[in-house]
């Protein structure tokens, strides 16, 4: 995309601001450190698919008010006319490293490190969170889906059901990015080159007398390779007619002008047992010789069910998912926070009950087997220095990108490939043990002695 | 907003301009009604809060297609020259009807009723399905959210696990348009005209020595109504340093040059077990003469855990609800759909198994008893003419808008005004017996007529 990048500024949590303010008032802009991870995984889920760091990165690069948003802030009468006038000429100024997109990792890693002065590295809190966690929790749902479903493909169908616009798009993107072929998202084809996949509606059957007349005026239009809808009615006569009009197509045999030879491309059931279903159909069509139409489903998929059907032996060979792929449903969301770790007074602990954060900068370490199969990870002090690949690397640095955005097909290759090393337990749609992330003896001893001290002045 | 209405033309699913395609090519542009309903509630829920019809009804009145989209479009290969030439000047010619935002319904209620050429009421299907399906599951939830812990607050705090901006300030319009008062976007403040509330962060504490430096550097810059978080390291210790802080405040008296009374207003608690440790911090501060102050909560909570906490006897004055109302977690997404009900050829149904449509144009009547409390809705045939208040009213024609947006502190005020009248037992937490929608004998009776008869050909 060669668009401008959107001046995300204005989209923050009122506390950025009014710390800020409380910041400036008492001078205290020195360097701070902070890190997004996420807390948790999921029940059932092996790993996350890091995504949303190239927009977070963009959108962090690219902070400034505009003269109306500082009347905006003016007319709440909360900050005052000195802070105003800070915030004129306020960007960002620090370094960022992150995690680089497509990669799996697992809960506690840190994705992206931010180090400025502490006004700056503060605010990018809430947009960076927004877009990370999203992009995160959608690029993680739809890998578990492509997984459940290998080597049968996965299309996303989420737009009508999708959190807004936004979710819809950068949903399209990250089913992609983690293994989806498709998208029905027409915008999304447009703005990320995704291949787009579509068929027809029930509306669309039920516009014509009958089926047949419905299935002949879809096929006049698209002789090649169409899907028909066969469930508007019944399933099996609605297969019987996709025979039907199989025939014709290949009666017509090669057209003259446009040298291509009309056949039937696939069928789609979207309601009933879909693998008692998906059976029959496969037997119908194959009965008649025609092995080559492939059957398509839907109908409020996910990866449960898709591991279910394959379990009753459906003959499947793609899946249109829309809710559950393109929300999450119903993890929703996933618990990415952004925690100080360091700033001139030393490492930073928090200690709230259930919400403790490991101290100090950090940076992550991919341990390989001498075939190229991941283990684990690492989670050390940056001052350790580990065998392994790091996986936080520079991106930003004094406010400038000093990698461009990646090509989200190249992004796609990697993740599939990280995917593919990983231990198979935890590609699993079940998973009881994730991707294990282990805590160098170094930060264990330095988060031990914080834990344990009287900390800011105050017992523990 | 007086904003350019943005142009969703795009965001669509391919299958909408596939069947575009062969209606077109097949000459089939007669008249259609479709209307948009949601099939069923989700488990506890007692009724939906209609929203994002504004918006769908922006989006569908300004359909185009700009030159760039019609060259994605022909560099996709699969639409003839014609149809891509009938795209350009596509735009939207019928009627839309519509229930008003903020309206209590139930399942089953037509929200949308839209009547035009067969192409163009086909083809808004997905952007409105999109905005109506988010919009109406948010408001829906946050009303769920602010009854149950009526008469305390609700604010809004879900920016950062939102999916995406779109959803971060739809979610914060709905939330408020359903009864939350505030919320902690920024950006939805300015656009929608929102209050704006906001406190500090843990890592605000952490910046300092001592909590109690963080607090009086924060108090400084903001003396008068200031919420401290005080579970940074122990909220009892953190209640103690908030006593301290509101001695300090008092203690400074009137300020001289902005005539303030400096005084502390709240503290928040962000972890731990809330219901017990509200007690003992209402304790806190009433034993000091502190009745003032006020206690916020936050923690990932919802309508449950909001219930829960008076079961206990927690000493709340205001929740901070982010994740579970800005994605409705674990509904994450309604079934809101759009179904052809009418043509030229008559009443139309649907008979896929578990998606039966009820046929005909439709009109929703909400029936209220002498004292203006709402019983039930009847869903009757247009043609019928029943009493009661119809709720579907025309806002376009021709096209063309026929009413202007509505004001959103108007619809927030009509909304909290209609869900008062609804009956006690449906606003409820744990909902048995949602709001009842009646279906009227003349419906009933064609529904039957359609289901039994041998339908578009075939034997059902």
């Amino acid at each position: 995309m060669a668009k401008t990048i959107e001046n995300r500024t204005m989209l923050t949590d009122l506390y950025q601001l009014t710390m800020n303010a409380a910041y400036f008032e008492n001078n205290k802009n020195d360097e701070a450190i902070f890190e997004l991870f996420i807390r948790g995984l999921p029940k059932d889920w092996g790993y996350f698919i890091v995504n949303g760091v190239e927009d977070a990165v963009d959108y962090s690069t690219n902070i400034g008010f505009e003269k109306d948003d500082l009347n905006y802030l003016d007319s709440q009468n909360i900050f005052k006319p000195t802070f105003l006038d800070f915030l004129k000429d306020f960007k960002f100024e620090g370094d960022i490293f992150a995690i680089k997109e497509g990669t799996p990792i697992t809960s506690n890693t840190p994705i992206l490190q931010i180090r400025a002065p502490r006004t700056q590295v503060q605010y990018l809190e809430s947009m960076d969170l927004n877009t990370i966690n999203f992009q995160t929790l959608i690029a993680s749902k739809a890998n578990r889906i492509v997984n459940a479903a290998y080597p049968a493909k996965i299309v996303d169908f989420g737009l009508r059901r999708a959190q807004e616009k936004d979710a819809a798009m950068l949903g399209a993107r990250a089913a992609y990015l983690a293994g989806a072929v498709a998208t029905s998202n027409v915008l999304a084809g447009k703005e990320f080159g995704i291949p787009l996949s579509g068929t027809h509606a029930h509306s669309f059957v039920m516009s014509f007398p009958t089926e047949l007349e419905a299935f002949r005026a879809y096929t006049k239009t698209f002789p090649t390779n169409a899907t028909l809808l066969v469930d508007t009615y019944d399933t099996i006569e609605g297969a019987k007619n996709a025979v039907i009009i199989a025939k014709e197509l290949a009666e017509k045999g090669m057209m003259p002008n446009i040298r291509i030879v009309p056949s039937l491309g696939a069928v789609r059931l979207d309601s009933g047992n879909l693998a008692d279903l998906s059976k029959k159909v496969r037997k119908i069509f194959d009965d008649e010789g025609l092995n080559s139409i492939k059957i398509f489903v839907s109908n409020d998929l996910n990866e449960y069910k898709i591991f279910n059907l394959r379990e009753e032996g459906a003959r499947i060979d793609g899946y249109g998912v829309g809710t559950e792929m393109i929300t999450a449903k119903p993890v929703s969301a996933i618990s990415g926070v952004y925690k100080i770790v360091e700033d001139e007074a030393g490492a930073k602990i928090k200690l709230s009950e259930g919400k403790k954060t490991y101290p100090g900068r950090k940076q992550v370490y991919r341990i390989a087997d001498e075939n190229g199969f991941y283990s684990h990870d690492i989670l050390a002090l940056e001052s350790e220095d580990l065998l392994g690949r790091p996986l936080l690397e520079k991106v930003v640095e004094n406010g400038k990108r000093i990698r461009p955005r990646r090509n989200l097909d190249d992004i796609r290759t990697y993740c599939l490939e990280e995917v593919a090393k990983l231990p198979a337990s935890v590609r699993e749609v079940y998973v009881k043990n994730p991707y294990e992330l282990k805590i160098s003896e170094g930060l264990q001893s330095l988060f031990s002695e914080l834990s344990n001290k009287h900390y800011g002045g105050q017992k523990i």
